[in-house]
């Protein structure tokens, strides 16, 4: 484990029925808000009803900006800090699920951002072509869909639509204030977005549990014990969609998926490099582009980090080591999860999503320009290579 | 589980060689602290003269107040806050174990507080004769014993010399700005101070596992997390006390354990409230008083929970299930634990520290005193009688 520092100052106000609390809290943070949300938002327009007279309640005005699409891009972002400057926006609302927070945040940093918002997006990680930015308006998350934990990190992803390139924005400056997390409110998703939440939450932590550094004893406990959640409880909501124990427990894994507990020290996703390239390129829901990777990258690359795959078998997927190889049991595990992705409802494959093999060479080559390092590889442990990651893709067919 | 808001805004800087970054830290909060630690310091008055040097070479002025003892005193804490109003005091800086953080916090907070500094202390916890503070001194914890975890929360525990009385304040204000925990510096504790943190630690979350709410999944499978990281390294630390990797896998659990995270919507600590009474009563060590408590609690009580047991026997304790009825199961986890705790070399019954069993009537009727709410039940799932305390501290004889 290396050194690090934790810091996280977001408020989480967890629970059913706390989206009561919007107006309250919204009113502790300023008297006029931009609810930024999707273009097509007509399945929740209640939902947006409500909150915006629990805010004029409170006396907070709220101007809305339903500008957002799926895998949100920069231009999005530019037309709402415009709107934030024309209205005298104080602080910004995100509500939906990644996308419309990450871009709710996107717009938070850009009305302090000096020069093009793309500037703030990391592109070829270790180049210096990029500024994060420092400062942003305040903001408050709610959020429709377990998955991402923008509501309680300091990161958003957004894609450049000129470019295709998708990529990843970070500081400090862009927690949430507060974030009304209210179950309740994820119990209307479709069942393949609810799918799509539990695989983009495993992919969280597994990043870590196969790809981080040694010597994670604790953290690699807390891997699996989101992991196991999400297992224990993805396909009771997709029974179930009113189980509001089974929503709670998959927004709260989600969280701390990626609020920053389950890995200090430890910064590698190199999953995910390769699945904001399938996004960008093929617009690929985020979770199923990492449902297609996952087992993959698995199968590919166990043979590397033998251990992590046993106790991954053992304690996640709860495999009997008794009678078996170590080899037997690496297989049987990756083999559980494969199956339980298929049984979520979410891709595992390349051509269930119509992405045809001949398109592998031009994935890894946008991957590598925009994340592999200046030695030509994707970090992690131990890096992967070009070769390897079309070897991935190549199993993923 | 309740609903629940989760707020926690320390800075922790997280690892061996990190105390090196004091000085830049304590710049960040102002340029004149008062120091809070033990009246017996010379164990580590290297480390003083560092940590003032540090702060010296980054334009910070450190006073010494060196007061605190083991459980400390409210008194203690009254001279605190007069040097600080003496001396100009902008901050506090913690230096020790959970006493010394705990101290600097009720100096840091009694520096606003109006009237008695007792005042903002629980006693009888379901009264309303107290009022927790709500204005702090900013504050740098300096841990040297992973433990109480104060160095991530917003709690204290503080004794009134006059009664006996030990108990807890509690505040968001009570967080520290920043905390340096740098493993490192508890490489050279004493093995029985070492021993007693990982017995604190686990009390921490065992606590929650076998007295909190129902519908934790995921906090349960954290909690699980803690204590075997606790089994993992405590007696590795024990046979090689500079073994960095496991102190600091130590130090990290014992901050997981009561930074909120492992038991969010959930509030039960009965085990502490009887602990704590044999603490102020006897001067015991904190983790000593749990030792001795939580093997008698889980042999008495068990029955009520059985569930609970069982899980604990099989994923904290690693026994394996087969061939064995539930009962043997739980029967066979509790003897394990007893067993580790044993071989930690931490008291685990009364006799050991020199309580004879006609102190029991007395113990518990200071804990029904201070800690037993209005019915005269202890709070947990389900609530615990003063009969029931007594039964478990009989078994503890």
């Amino acid at each position: 484990m290396n050194n690090f520092e934790f810091y996280n100052p977001v408020k989480v106000v967890f629970g059913p029925g706390e989206i009561a609390k919007t107006g309250i809290e919204a009113a502790k943070i300023g008297k006029k808000a931009l609810l930024v949300t999707y273009q097509e938002h007509s399945f929740f327009q209640g939902l947006i009803d409500r909150i915006t007279l629990l805010c004029k309640n409170s006396g907070v005005e709220v101007i809305p900006f339903f500008e957002i699409t799926a895998n949100p891009l920069i231009g999005q972002a530019q037309k709402g800090v415009e709107a934030c400057k024309k209205y005298g926006i104080e602080f910004i609302i995100g509500l939906g699920g990644g996308s419309a927070m990450d871009a709710a945040k996107a717009v938070a940093a850009g009305v302090k951002y000096p020069g093009p918002l793309w500037g703030m997006v990391a592109s070829r990680h270790h180049g210096t072509s990029f500024n994060f930015p420092h400062e942003a308006l305040p903001m408050m998350m709610i959020p429709t869909l377990a998955a991402t934990g923008s509501e309680m990190n300091c990161c958003g992803v957004i894609t450049n639509e000129a470019t295709t390139e998708k990529s990843y924005f970070w500081d400090p400056c862009l927690y949430p204030k507060v974030s009304i997390v209210d179950p309740e409110l994820t119990c209307s998703l479709p069942p393949y977005q609810t799918a799509c939440g539990v695989a983009d939450t495993i992919s969280h932590v597994l990043e870590f549990y196969i790809n981080g550094l040694e010597d994670t004893y604790l953290n690699n406990r807390i891997q699996e014990s989101v992991m196991r959640t999400c297992i224990e409880y993805g396909l009771k909501v997709l029974q179930n969609p009113n189980d509001i124990k089974a929503r709670g427990q998959l927004q709260w894994a989600s969280i701390l998926a990626q609020n920053g507990i389950s890995q200090p020290g430890n910064g590698w996703t190199p999953m995910h490099q390769i699945g904001h390239v399938l996004s960008a390129r093929y617009n690929l829901a985020h979770g199923a582009s990492l449902s297609i990777i996952m087992p993959a990258w698995m199968k590919v690359l166990s043979h590397k980090r033998p251990d992590r795959y046993e106790t991954f078998a053992v304690n996640v997927c709860d495999i009997s080591a008794q009678g078996k190889t170590k080899q037997e049991l690496i297989v049987a595990g990756i083999e559980f999860f494969r199956n339980f992705l298929q049984s979520l409802g979410v891709p595992i494959t390349l051509s269930q999503v119509n992405i045809p093999g001949s398109e592998i060479n031009h994935i890894i080559a946008d991957a590598v320009r925009i994340s592999f390092g200046p030695d030509n590889m994707l970090s992690c442990v131990p890096p992967v290579s070009p070769e390897e990651a079309k070897n991935v893709l190549r199993a993923a067919i």
